[in-house]
């Protein structure tokens, strides 16, 4: 089977996949630009592939998205041409519930001003400092990554909610609703942890009248995609008080604009899309992909298949 | 019995102390001055309590410490006297813990480099972020608040060893050695973690030779006293890099002098003796102390004891 790869790979990564599929024939380029009529699979970040793409690729069966987040990629074209659309949700897991604890601990901790007073190397110990523990937390995206945020939310002694389209109970939440239901969760939480998937469902999930149902003074960390966010609507919030701090890592537009006022907003704490780095990231995103061209043209046993519908 | 405080004390820690001991006489008072051969009872945040207090209170035969580390406390002269001496550990393994894992995140997540580009507006993905998992800590000091940690570490898939003067095995810990025999520890430690009393067989235990011990590139986390650091030693394994970053909340001068080396060391991130800190922590520490009054003078009932030739 022919699969063309705009991900770089290194030699023995290349082995590891023959190793896998000995009928394997990976072309690695630079971009999707010439037809070829033998190739059936795509590797991609996922921000190279459009409708014309498909044009190139008549016998088209797979793409492999070395991403999460799938919704930049054209799901209703692969649906009405029967591609199979896998992602790596499972290999952000660890890094990127890392880096939520992180945000809590900063928000909590006041890391920013605790930085600001060792620049300008002054000792105050008149901090507000507070804890995780005791604390309710509610996830809204109770997936794989969600699951993993909630269960080290759990060591620190946290009560731990989800939110997600099923609202089916999942291992690792003492609770889950559905997402038309997030009032009752969202108004009783100190941390609002955005995790969910940017479909036509969940754009601007978080606008005005959410952050008005959320606690006074909530915190809230988006690690989704920035438009899941009304970012005007999140910008007044922080100026109100309403939401005490936020740990933002997506944006609307990325590069963050110079003209945001995030960046200059004391109480928020910006990372530039940095929530699913790892220095074994590239390894374990590949793992799903070795799986997949195990298993492939196996579709039932291929793993991550994404609903099109649903766009996740 | 009467104790005197130099602890201020809410009516309702009054009224809650009085409804566990009818018998309480607690007078509050800014400094211990005045003699009184009443006095049975000390209680204290530690660092007013010296030989000549001792010559006030005739019949004194306990003191509640309300801190974990004692180190500044005249205990060769409580011991002569027969003075029980209780401190309040395990009220801070809860905020201590969080602190040292909040510390963890800010040296491999390069938190000091990602706040300095939001400061500056500046927004690049070319950090080196490192994770938790899969690493190894070594937690010098596996007691309460070293056995909270190392949960925690568990909880984000580290491997966790201890260090400790018993070298006994310790719920929590994968393996525990003996302070002499820390060597084999140190040198396959990612992280060191220092939690370990300060007494005079701790003062610099982290000397130049320790240092060298570690692994090249290793994080170092100082949250117990500075004096168990010779604050050289750090300095110069700072410079060349052996020490790839520390988190320090704790120095041998406190407020650290503003001439401290540590202050502009991009690769320090420098707290200013607040890892105990939290809203619940006066509470945390008074429940010790109601424990203790009711149990009051049945030693062999009473918590946190310290044993004086040990320090801890």
């Amino acid at each position: 089977m022919k699969i063309i790869s705009t991900m770089s790979l290194k030699p023995e990564q290349l082995d590891q996949a023959k190793a896998v599929r000995s009928d394997l024939n990976i072309e690695v380029k630079k971009q999707f630009t010439e037809c070829d009529a033998q190739v059936e699979g795509l590797l991609t970040y996922g921000w190279d592939v459009t409708e014309q793409t498909l044009e190139l690729y008549p016998n088209l069966k797979w793409i492999q998205a070395m991403a999460a987040g799938v919704d930049q990629l054209p799901l209703h074209a692969f649906a009405s041409k029967g591609i199979l659309l896998t992602n790596v949700r499972g290999a952000h897991s660890i890094q990127m519930s890392e880096h939520v604890i992180w945000c809590i601990l900063n928000l909590l901790r006041q890391g920013k001003t605790v930085m600001y007073q060792q620049e300008q190397k002054v000792w105050s110990a008149k901090l507000k400092i507070d804890e995780m523990y005791g604390k309710t937390v509610c996830i809204v995206g109770a997936g794989t990554i969600g699951a993993a945020v909630a269960e080290k939310c759990h060591a620190f002694g946290m009560t731990v909610w989800g939110i997600s389209q099923s609202g089916k109970s999942h291992l690792g939440f003492d609770r889950v609703a559905k997402l038309e239901d997030s009032e009752a969760f969202l108004k009783e939480s100190d941390i609002v942890v955005a995790l969910l998937p940017l479909t036509s469902q969940t754009k601007h999930f978080f606008n005005a009248e959410r952050f008005n149902q959320m606690k006074d003074g909530v915190y809230f960390i988006n690690v989704a995609r920035g438009s899941v966010v009304d970012e005007e609507a999140l910008s007044e919030a922080l100026q109100t008080g309403k939401v005490q701090g936020a740990a933002l890592d997506v944006f609307v537009t990325e590069p963050l604009p110079e003209t945001s006022p995030f960046w200059s907003m004391d109480q928020v704490f910006l990372t530039p899309h940095i929530a699913g780095r790892s220095p074994q990231y590239t390894q374990r995103m590949f793992e799903v992909f070795l799986k997949n061209i195990k298993e492939y043209p196996n579709t039932s046993a291929m793993i991550n298949a994404i609903n099109l519908e649903n766009g996740y």
